[in-house]
């Protein structure tokens, strides 16, 4: 037995578990979805792995389900961050999902000398995260934090972790990826503009900094986070 | 002297040639983005390089630029198609735009046994490609084929070309790449659900398939082509 629904809940799961549902849950389950009493859901919540629960009641504002097996055990992503300049709407809610999609654990918007956005939409964004898990199949939520300047997040950066810096005008990708130590990590994309020649400076000073190139042609922002990914988990990470 | 405007435009380009503008270009190049008479713009064709041409004649209805000097050598991508099973619009303009901008020779619309998608309008997908090469500074432009379907662009396989297929639940992915040979390669990523088991049998058959793992998570379609390009080019390609 196999659910065709995967839903993101807040609650603890586990075996014999109930889970009340909200009135948009039930709305989306019992009016959207059309699911009767006695059907299969699976749930994830971040946490706990994934649980198949039955329907045992349905209502317009609500219901409940009940935990009856566990499908799947939590598998956590490898320990990286993704860190960005937002750009456009769409193109931002992209680059979430696909950090979600692809494994990343923490979603970080930066605010950097050449970036546009002054506020993102924190709530949207980290919905979108969830979306993504339910989606893909993943049983781990990355989070996504709050807009913060480069300078900041700079200055009070962790030494232990890593920093995959995606500068323009580079040469090789893997070798440097090859090179390095440490499983922490954070991938650095830059605004549509690139960086400020002071944060270049700042980045390349740093020891846990590894520069790569992502290509001869210049990529969009969420062309160059998909690409970044793809790379890291492919020389580092579990693909 | 640097052009922030790049055009592709039909005509062929070299030093001195003048080159007549349509009404479509004249907007946009005097309603839209205000340019003067005197101003430079960067053209390419997808066959001759970028070269700088100054406005000499800009009117409502059209208006002239004349090449001064060539400011790019063609840049041809490696010879690589991605083929894949189009999926809904948005997200299919977002496969041809990233193919175009990461450097694809050929973008291949295919139609397998669980594709939903019956036509596709090539010729905005082609609008598409030529947009993403206008922004991301490539000099050529890569050619949207016809939605095909795959059994039948099979039985019409060219067998010194490749194929990386993106396939699910397979272990491994750099290794495959590299024990290949052969510089004629297609990247092959399968509709939301999957490949039937008698195109996968026909697939793995091939001795020029090579079956590829994109990670423990399941991948959009999108995520997919972005992920295959970028495994592809770093291994094998131009990055």
């Amino acid at each position: 037995m196999k659910a065709k629904i995967r839903l993101y809940v807040e609650q603890g799961l586990g075996v014999g578990q109930s889970i009340p549902l909200d009135r948009d849950q039930a709305h989306y389950l019992f009016g959207v979805m059309r699911q009767p009493v006695g059907a299969y859901i699976a749930l994830f919540n971040g946490r706990d792995g994934e649980y198949l629960a039955r329907i045992v009641e349905a209502g317009k504002r609500g219901g409940v389900l009940e935990c009856e097996t566990q499908s799947r055990l939590l598998q956590m992503p490898p320990d990286l961050w993704l860190c960005f300049a937002p750009i456009k709407k769409a193109r931002t809610d992209f680059i979430v999902e696909k950090a979600a999609e692809m494994g990343a654990m923490r979603i970080c918007p930066i605010q950097t000398e050449f970036t546009n956005s002054e506020r993102i939409r924190r709530d949207r964004l980290q919905a979108h995260a969830v979306e993504a898990a339910e989606q893909c199949g993943g049983t781990y939520v990355p989070e996504v934090a709050d807009l913060q300047r480069l300078d900041r997040l700079l200055d009070a950066w962790p030494t232990d972790r890593n920093i995959m810096f995606c500068d323009e005008n580079l040469a090789g990708a893997g070798e440097v990826l090859g090179k390095a130590t440490g499983d922490k990590w954070a991938i650095l994309i830059g605004p549509e503009g690139g960086f400020s020649e002071a944060e270049r400076k700042r980045l390349h000073a740093f020891p846990f900094t590894h520069a790569v190139s992502l290509g001869p042609r210049i990529l969009r922002a969420d062309t160059a986070a998909v690409a970044a990914l793809t790379l890291w988990q492919t020389h580092l990470g579990d693909w």
